[in-house]
């Protein structure tokens, strides 16, 4: 059976058409164009599906959405700018096919969960370490949701309830994503070279400073972009031993830029995260930590799945 | 059909025959009798269940167990002094039934989850505000035990990751226990004294500090007790908004000391979870926050509820 697999993003709608054991057959995409309304935005997808499935017999439409999902229904989407629109609903009038619509970091995880890092996994969490802390939450091969449909925001899980705790982008100050997220690691890494003007960070960051900036001047021996990445690593180790101690999943899968670090992040990563999990040296089952394989086509291959 | 259900505790055995909707049947309980053998105190778990059952026909056995429990198996509990004790086997052998184990805390979190606060939910995420913070999360009706078999430790979340947030019993800063459990209210109250030798909480804890002692003084106008209450349920209220943000449950449910304050605990709680619950005013679908309502017996209940 072949299915289709959209990620809308702020930018491009990438749509796919996957098999069944999350292969991609074919890709294609098309500017998202904004602004412009929900319908001829979703006008433009079902075109671009139909043309992707020619005279091919599909199972349906799997879409990846940034927002609150709820079903069908796009319950609000910030980057988007809807509301309440039901895009399965309309999906389905344009293309006569079933459509099944999830949240895009949610779908990404479930894509490298049955296909990518957690392949024939029990059970895995995926974090997405880029502008926020993205995730999704795969037990027994299916997406938690939870009752709301919105499950699975561990970047808005506190670690740091405080009052000089960074803030976060949704007004609380000590969420995972305000410690661990790229933007994170970027103003950890500006905060540190405004206090040593001597530190190899500036010469690297001649371009700008990236999430790259302190792992390169750290793997340089540079004292001040090693304080960075100690600091980085632990705030990332307690938000994913909080998530082990809470689902113990087999596998805690990381992507976006960070993650690209691979070892110079992993290795520290799970030293600090084993000495964090509770009861760690009883548990016969450890949980593996490693980075995502599947890179930008986990959105379209984990929208695919959403049908399989 | 009918089920046994067995609550091995650090003081007693409770053991009680339930049939199919949860509602027991006939209850019998004995001294654990601490310190004695896995085997020995096996041995009157099963003398008690066959006495129970007497000639009728029962499913099985189910049992909670403190400690770490991986399928049949009781890997670690510092409790009862076990180390991996093949308890479902040992009790098959002994009574001819099939057995299920559980941790405790799960299992009476299952028992509130499909009889009591949580009955016919869809999802819910029990919390005991005791000596620590315990509990268990049902989701579509079964516990979620993890790869390891040992998940849902909510109370080692760490919500305060800070050098000088409370010292946790499992050696960390700033775990939901450390500043949510009843220890961590009485501590907070006792401090709260020392600093206000006028507060209305010296005359209450006449007897001893309790966990009502603050919640006592606020109710009759203490500034000092109230600021208590005021910051337990803030720490309570992250715990919780951070379980939500993760799982989206339908209904949280709280037992435990504490837990009997009712409303005087649950009205500041919802307030101050309500403003934390991320992207709050767009769910259609609410987590309802609660008390539990099967007290002691949860635990023999969501017991027999293994084999269900």
């Amino acid at each position: 059976m072949l299915y289709l697999g959209v990620d809308l993003g702020g930018t491009n709608i990438k749509a796919a058409l996957v098999d069944e054991t999350g292969s991609l057959v074919r890709e294609a995409a098309a500017p998202t164009g904004l602004p412009r309304s929900a319908q001829s935005i979703c006008d433009d997808i079902a075109s671009l599906c139909l043309a992707l499935a020619g005279d091919r017999t599909v199972a349906g439409i799997g879409v990846g959405c940034p927002g609150m999902v709820d079903g069908g229904l796009v319950r609000y989407s910030n980057n988007l700018a809807w509301e309440n629109f039901a895009m399965a609903d309309y999906l389905t009038a344009k293309t006569g096919l079933p459509v099944k619509v999830g949240n895009d970091a949610n779908v990404a995880a479930l894509g490298e969960a049955l296909v990518g890092c957690a392949k024939g996994a029990h059970s895995a969490v995926i974090l997405t370490l880029g502008t926020g802390v993205g995730g999704g939450v795969v037990l027994d091969g299916r997406l938690l949701t939870g009752y709301s449909g919105t499950a699975a925001e561990p970047g808005h899980m506190v670690i740091a309830d405080d009052l000089h705790a960074p803030m976060c982008t949704c007004g609380r100050r000590g969420c995972f994503e305000s410690l661990a997220s790229a933007t994170a690691l970027i103003r950890m890494t500006r905060e540190a070279m405004d206090a040593h003007p001597d530190s190899l960070m500036h010469r690297l960051a001649g371009e700008g400073i990236t999430g790259s900036t302190a792992f390169d001047a750290a793997a340089q021996g540079d004292d001040a972009g090693q304080a960075v990445v100690l600091q980085y690593v632990h705030n990332l180790a307690v938000g994913v031993a909080n998530l082990i101690n809470i689902f113990s999943p087999q596998v805690v899968g990381l992507s976006g830029g960070v993650a690209n670090q691979g070892e110079a992040l992993l290795a520290p990563l799970r030293h600090a995260v084993r000495a964090m999990v509770f009861g760690s040296k009883f548990q016969p089952r450890q949980t593996t930590i490693t980075t995502c394989t599947l890179g930008y086509r986990a959105g379209v291959i984990g929208a695919a799945m959403l049908l399989r």
